[in-house]
């Protein structure tokens, strides 16, 4: 009997879901856009926002789950009883605070109007003095667990937002059962188990097999009251990847209308979920999952500490495989923020009379320009500097500008400020013993965006090879949900066979132009020139930050 | 009798004329645009030019003298029989080189497709190569000139702009019997009279009154061949501002249908012809001149060295005064470019919609904005720096960007970018002994955008007058018309006395806003830096240049 398996991928947007059978076809597809979407002004009661926040309600993710299964079966209990298993992605690091039931404090009345009783996504950009306060104790005490997060506690992770939450709203803290992670969340809504992912845990809350999560001690240094944050607040048994956390539950079996029983498995990060979707397993080959921001995933067997990524996780996609997460704060947005407020109407008339749509429209005037003309060059700072930087105080830059730059130069400067800032981390990596050969694609960018893959190939200097797989991420999580099954179901007993015979296939190869390497050599030197002047010498963009977060004080 | 005195200003895209009475009322007014405009890609017979040229071509000012005249009178020998003086003033240095008789070498058919026989515009940007040669040797024979041109030879001046004309095209170097400035190649059209203004030689051409021009020793030193240039290719009397240098001609006369014999005023650079217009004669008093680009002067008894003014000349523009002349290479060309390549159809629409210009639409949300949001810094080096840098190949810089910034808040940080750029001169002045204590503005910019006059007076921390006159250097320019016919003729016998009674009346003051300092020295602070780095200790944009010069040649 043929079998499926369910892939569900939680993006900052909206959810997607797919009914994947064992030989990676998709059979059904369904997405579901969040009402509230990302709340970064006010609450839902009119509550207002300060700068940098980015929160969601869970409620989206509870609709958004019905709303899916029944687009995927519409009634049809034959496709349903043939579901062997559940797989389940989100972005990272995104968190929230339960209660003694696992329910989010949002929820209750008493937090209705609190900010921070609702989700912190990914993005939430509020806890940059905490992780630094974070950063700057773990290196006086030479915390073991710094050279597997870059040697520095990034602010979009773990740590920092829970610390931020005692901080700014200490009663929400204290009310709080638990802080848990989307992707373990999900899975606890499914099943009603309160295990945790090993994944999830090594990457974005400093764990690590032989350590565990930060002592007690550290965190206590870090912040007075602080100490007992693993220890109370992360409770659960963690889990490997690929393995079952547990299983649906009769009530929720219902509501979907599937079977009871169905393993769900540990959930995981969007990106590291996207590294078995593309069929990968194999050593030193780089994942960049392109989509509002990027994402960068490779698996090496041993673990190495490297400066810079934020992630380096056993076992965290592969079993017997560190994982290695690096990445970029801007992507596709850069690209939407320069379509909304630098374009100018000729473009977008031009575009339309055209027929096509500005990106293409400005992809064929970038191309037609080439590498050689603009004499500008930027930094892709927009949301600040994740690899190798991890900075989110940072911002964008662009210099060169003379009377006769165009729009479409400053375009063509911005797809090579991505593309340096990437082979900036494969450069990285490289330094640090690890080769990357090539570079697979995947995400929204990858496959709409051929010009920027040449450019991304050209600077690099490998090939990059755009997965043809639309959500890398969900089929990815499909994956994870055949193995939780196991072959007695009739999924895989082994990850690597199920991304094997699952992931999706290459779509399209692009080879590095030979005629501009030497150009974009010789581009990229002053790249990281600037690059360092100021990611580290001179803290100007800092500093404007902080001025501006003044306000009309004086 | 009534008198009148014509000032002729000789502007980057058209001629003005203006008739001016003994009071400084403007009569009559005419316009004229050049019919090649500027040119800076072809030549008339379809001639590519390189990069960085601009062009004029000399028919435009002889046809503009035609047109202007006929529209002042209207054939009115009542108004042309009182006109006891004729004033002239020109963009700088913008010159050519002329035959035996005068005529310029591109009417001559052997050099009608040389680039190098036409109008080199005051923004012809060739010779920077030729500056940095002339400016090494100077400073190796430690030329006293150099401590008043401010320590470099400046790229759009003379000597260069000749260099660069023996070397690109020998040919026309040596055909030429003279390269002139076109401030004084008119009153020469206009008189016959070979004679030049010590203004002219003064300001563009390194002459002092107790050196004169630059030795043929130091030139042949600089460039092989070019010895002579000073002696052989410069010749002519020089003559004092206010003084005349020659009679109208019956023939133009004739022409124009003016009485024969009107003194025609020795020539000046358009921005030292607006301080008189401006009414000033006050020491310490700076004017800016603010149109495509900003030209800022000063009158001081003394004469002080000061490196990156690019102009410190005896009696350039008041006799017993030097006149101090500094400068920034944008002004409304930068919000032109902005306008035309960044600002978003939606605000064209709205700004439509409203019924107003754009500038004033953005004026209103930028002073909406105010200064304290948007933790933006530019450099606004889209043409290169003048003062206090001297270096042509300096490019526009912006950072701070990052997902929220809007159109709006660029177009600010574009304004203070400029308001920096002038502190910066100032800062200069006060190192070197000369306090401003108030800046009076006038040109187009001044008069049409009070936000950006304001923002100017906040970061310089000074009162901003505008000049009521429209057109200073017109009114400048009948000012020494009305000098050189003297009193007996009905004019005036000392320039402080005609600029006082016939100078521009101020229309509009801006006070610094005091709450607004702290930040502005703050950001004042970070803005020196970048302007250290990127001006001198990072050499990236001068490079980033070189790059797209070489093109695809590898």
């Amino acid at each position: 009997m043929k079998c499926y398996s369910i892939g569900i991928d939680f993006g900052t947007e909206e959810a997607r879901a797919m009914l994947v059978d064992m030989d990676g076809n998709i059979i059904r597809n369904a997405g579901f856009q969040y009402p509230h979407g990302v709340m970064t002004e006010y609450l839902p009661d009119g509550t207002r926002l300060g700068p940098g926040f980015a929160l969601q309600h869970p409620r989206d993710y509870t609709e958004a789950l019905e709303h899916l299964m029944r687009e995927l079966f519409a009634g049809s209990w034959e496709l349903a009883e043939r579901v062997i298993g559940i797989g389940v992605d989100f972005t990272q690091c995104t968190m929230m605070p339960v209660d003694e039931k696992g329910m989010p404090l949002c929820f209750h009345e008493e937090f209705r109007s609190n900010p921070y009783a609702y989700v912190k996504l990914w993005k939430h950009h509020g806890a940059q003095r905490q992780a630094e306060k974070l950063t700057v104790t773990a290196r006086k005490r030479e915390e073991a667990f710094l050279s597997f997060c870059g040697g520095e506690i990034y602010a979009e992770t773990m740590f920092p937002k829970m610390l931020e939450t005692l901080e700014q709203a200490p009663k929400v803290y204290h009310r709080a059962e638990k802080f848990v992670e989307l992707a373990d969340w999900i899975p606890f809504w499914l099943t009603g188990s309160g295990k945790r992912s090993k994944s999830i845990a090594g990457c974005a809350a400093l764990w690590n097999p032989s350590d565990g999560y930060p002592s007690g001690e550290y965190l206590e240094e870090a912040a007075a009251g602080f100490g007992s944050a693993a220890e109370k607040k992360l409770t659960g048994e963690l889990v490997d990847v690929g393995a079952p956390v547990g299983y649906l539950t009769a009530k929720r079996a219902r509501q979907y209308g599937l079977p009871a029983g169905i393993p769900v498995a540990a959930g995981l990060g969007d990106c590291q979920a996207a590294f078995v979707g593309a069929g990968l397993s194999e050593e030193g080959v780089l994942l960049s999952v392109m989509g509002t921001s990027s994402c960068d995933m490779l698996v090496y067997p041993q673990g190495i500490g490297i400066p810079g990524l934020y992630g380096v996780s056993a076992d965290s996609m592969l079993p017997g495989m560190y994982g290695y997460e690096a990445g970029q704060a801007t992507m596709g947005d850069l690209f939407g923020w320069f379509v909304k407020n630098w374009v100018p109407g000729d473009y977008m008339r031009k575009a339309e009379e055209s027929g096509i749509n500005i990106f293409d429209y400005l992809n064929g005037l970038a191309e037609a320009a080439g590498p050689l003309q603009s004499g500008l060059l930027a930094l892709d700072w927009w949301n600040g500097n994740r690899s190798v930087l991890l900075d989110t105080d940072l911002s964008g830059m662009i210099l060169g500008m003379h009377m006769g730059t165009r729009c479409e130069d400053v375009y063509r400067a911005l797809a090579e400020a991505l593309a340096f800032g990437k082979r900036r981390i494969i450069e990285q990596f490289k330094q640090y013993g690890i080769q990357v050969t090539k570079m697979y694609a995947t995400g929204g960018v990858a496959s709409k965006n051929p010009f920027l893959m040449q450019v991304f190939s050209d600077i690099m200097g490998i090939p990059v090879l755009i997965s043809g797989v639309e959500n890398g991420s969900c089929v990815g999580s499909a994956i994870y949900g055949a193995s939780a099954a196991g072959k007695k179901s009739g999924g895989y007993d082994s990850l690597k066979e199920a991304a094997e015979a699952m992931g999706g296939k290459v779509s399209r190869v692009h080879m590095p132009e030979k005629r501009y390497r030497t150009h974009y050599d010789i581009l990229y030197e002053e790249y990281r020139k600037l690059y360092h002047y100021f990611g580290r010498e001179n803290q100007i963009m800092k500093r404007l930050k902080k001025q501006t977060e003044r306000g009309e004080e004086d």
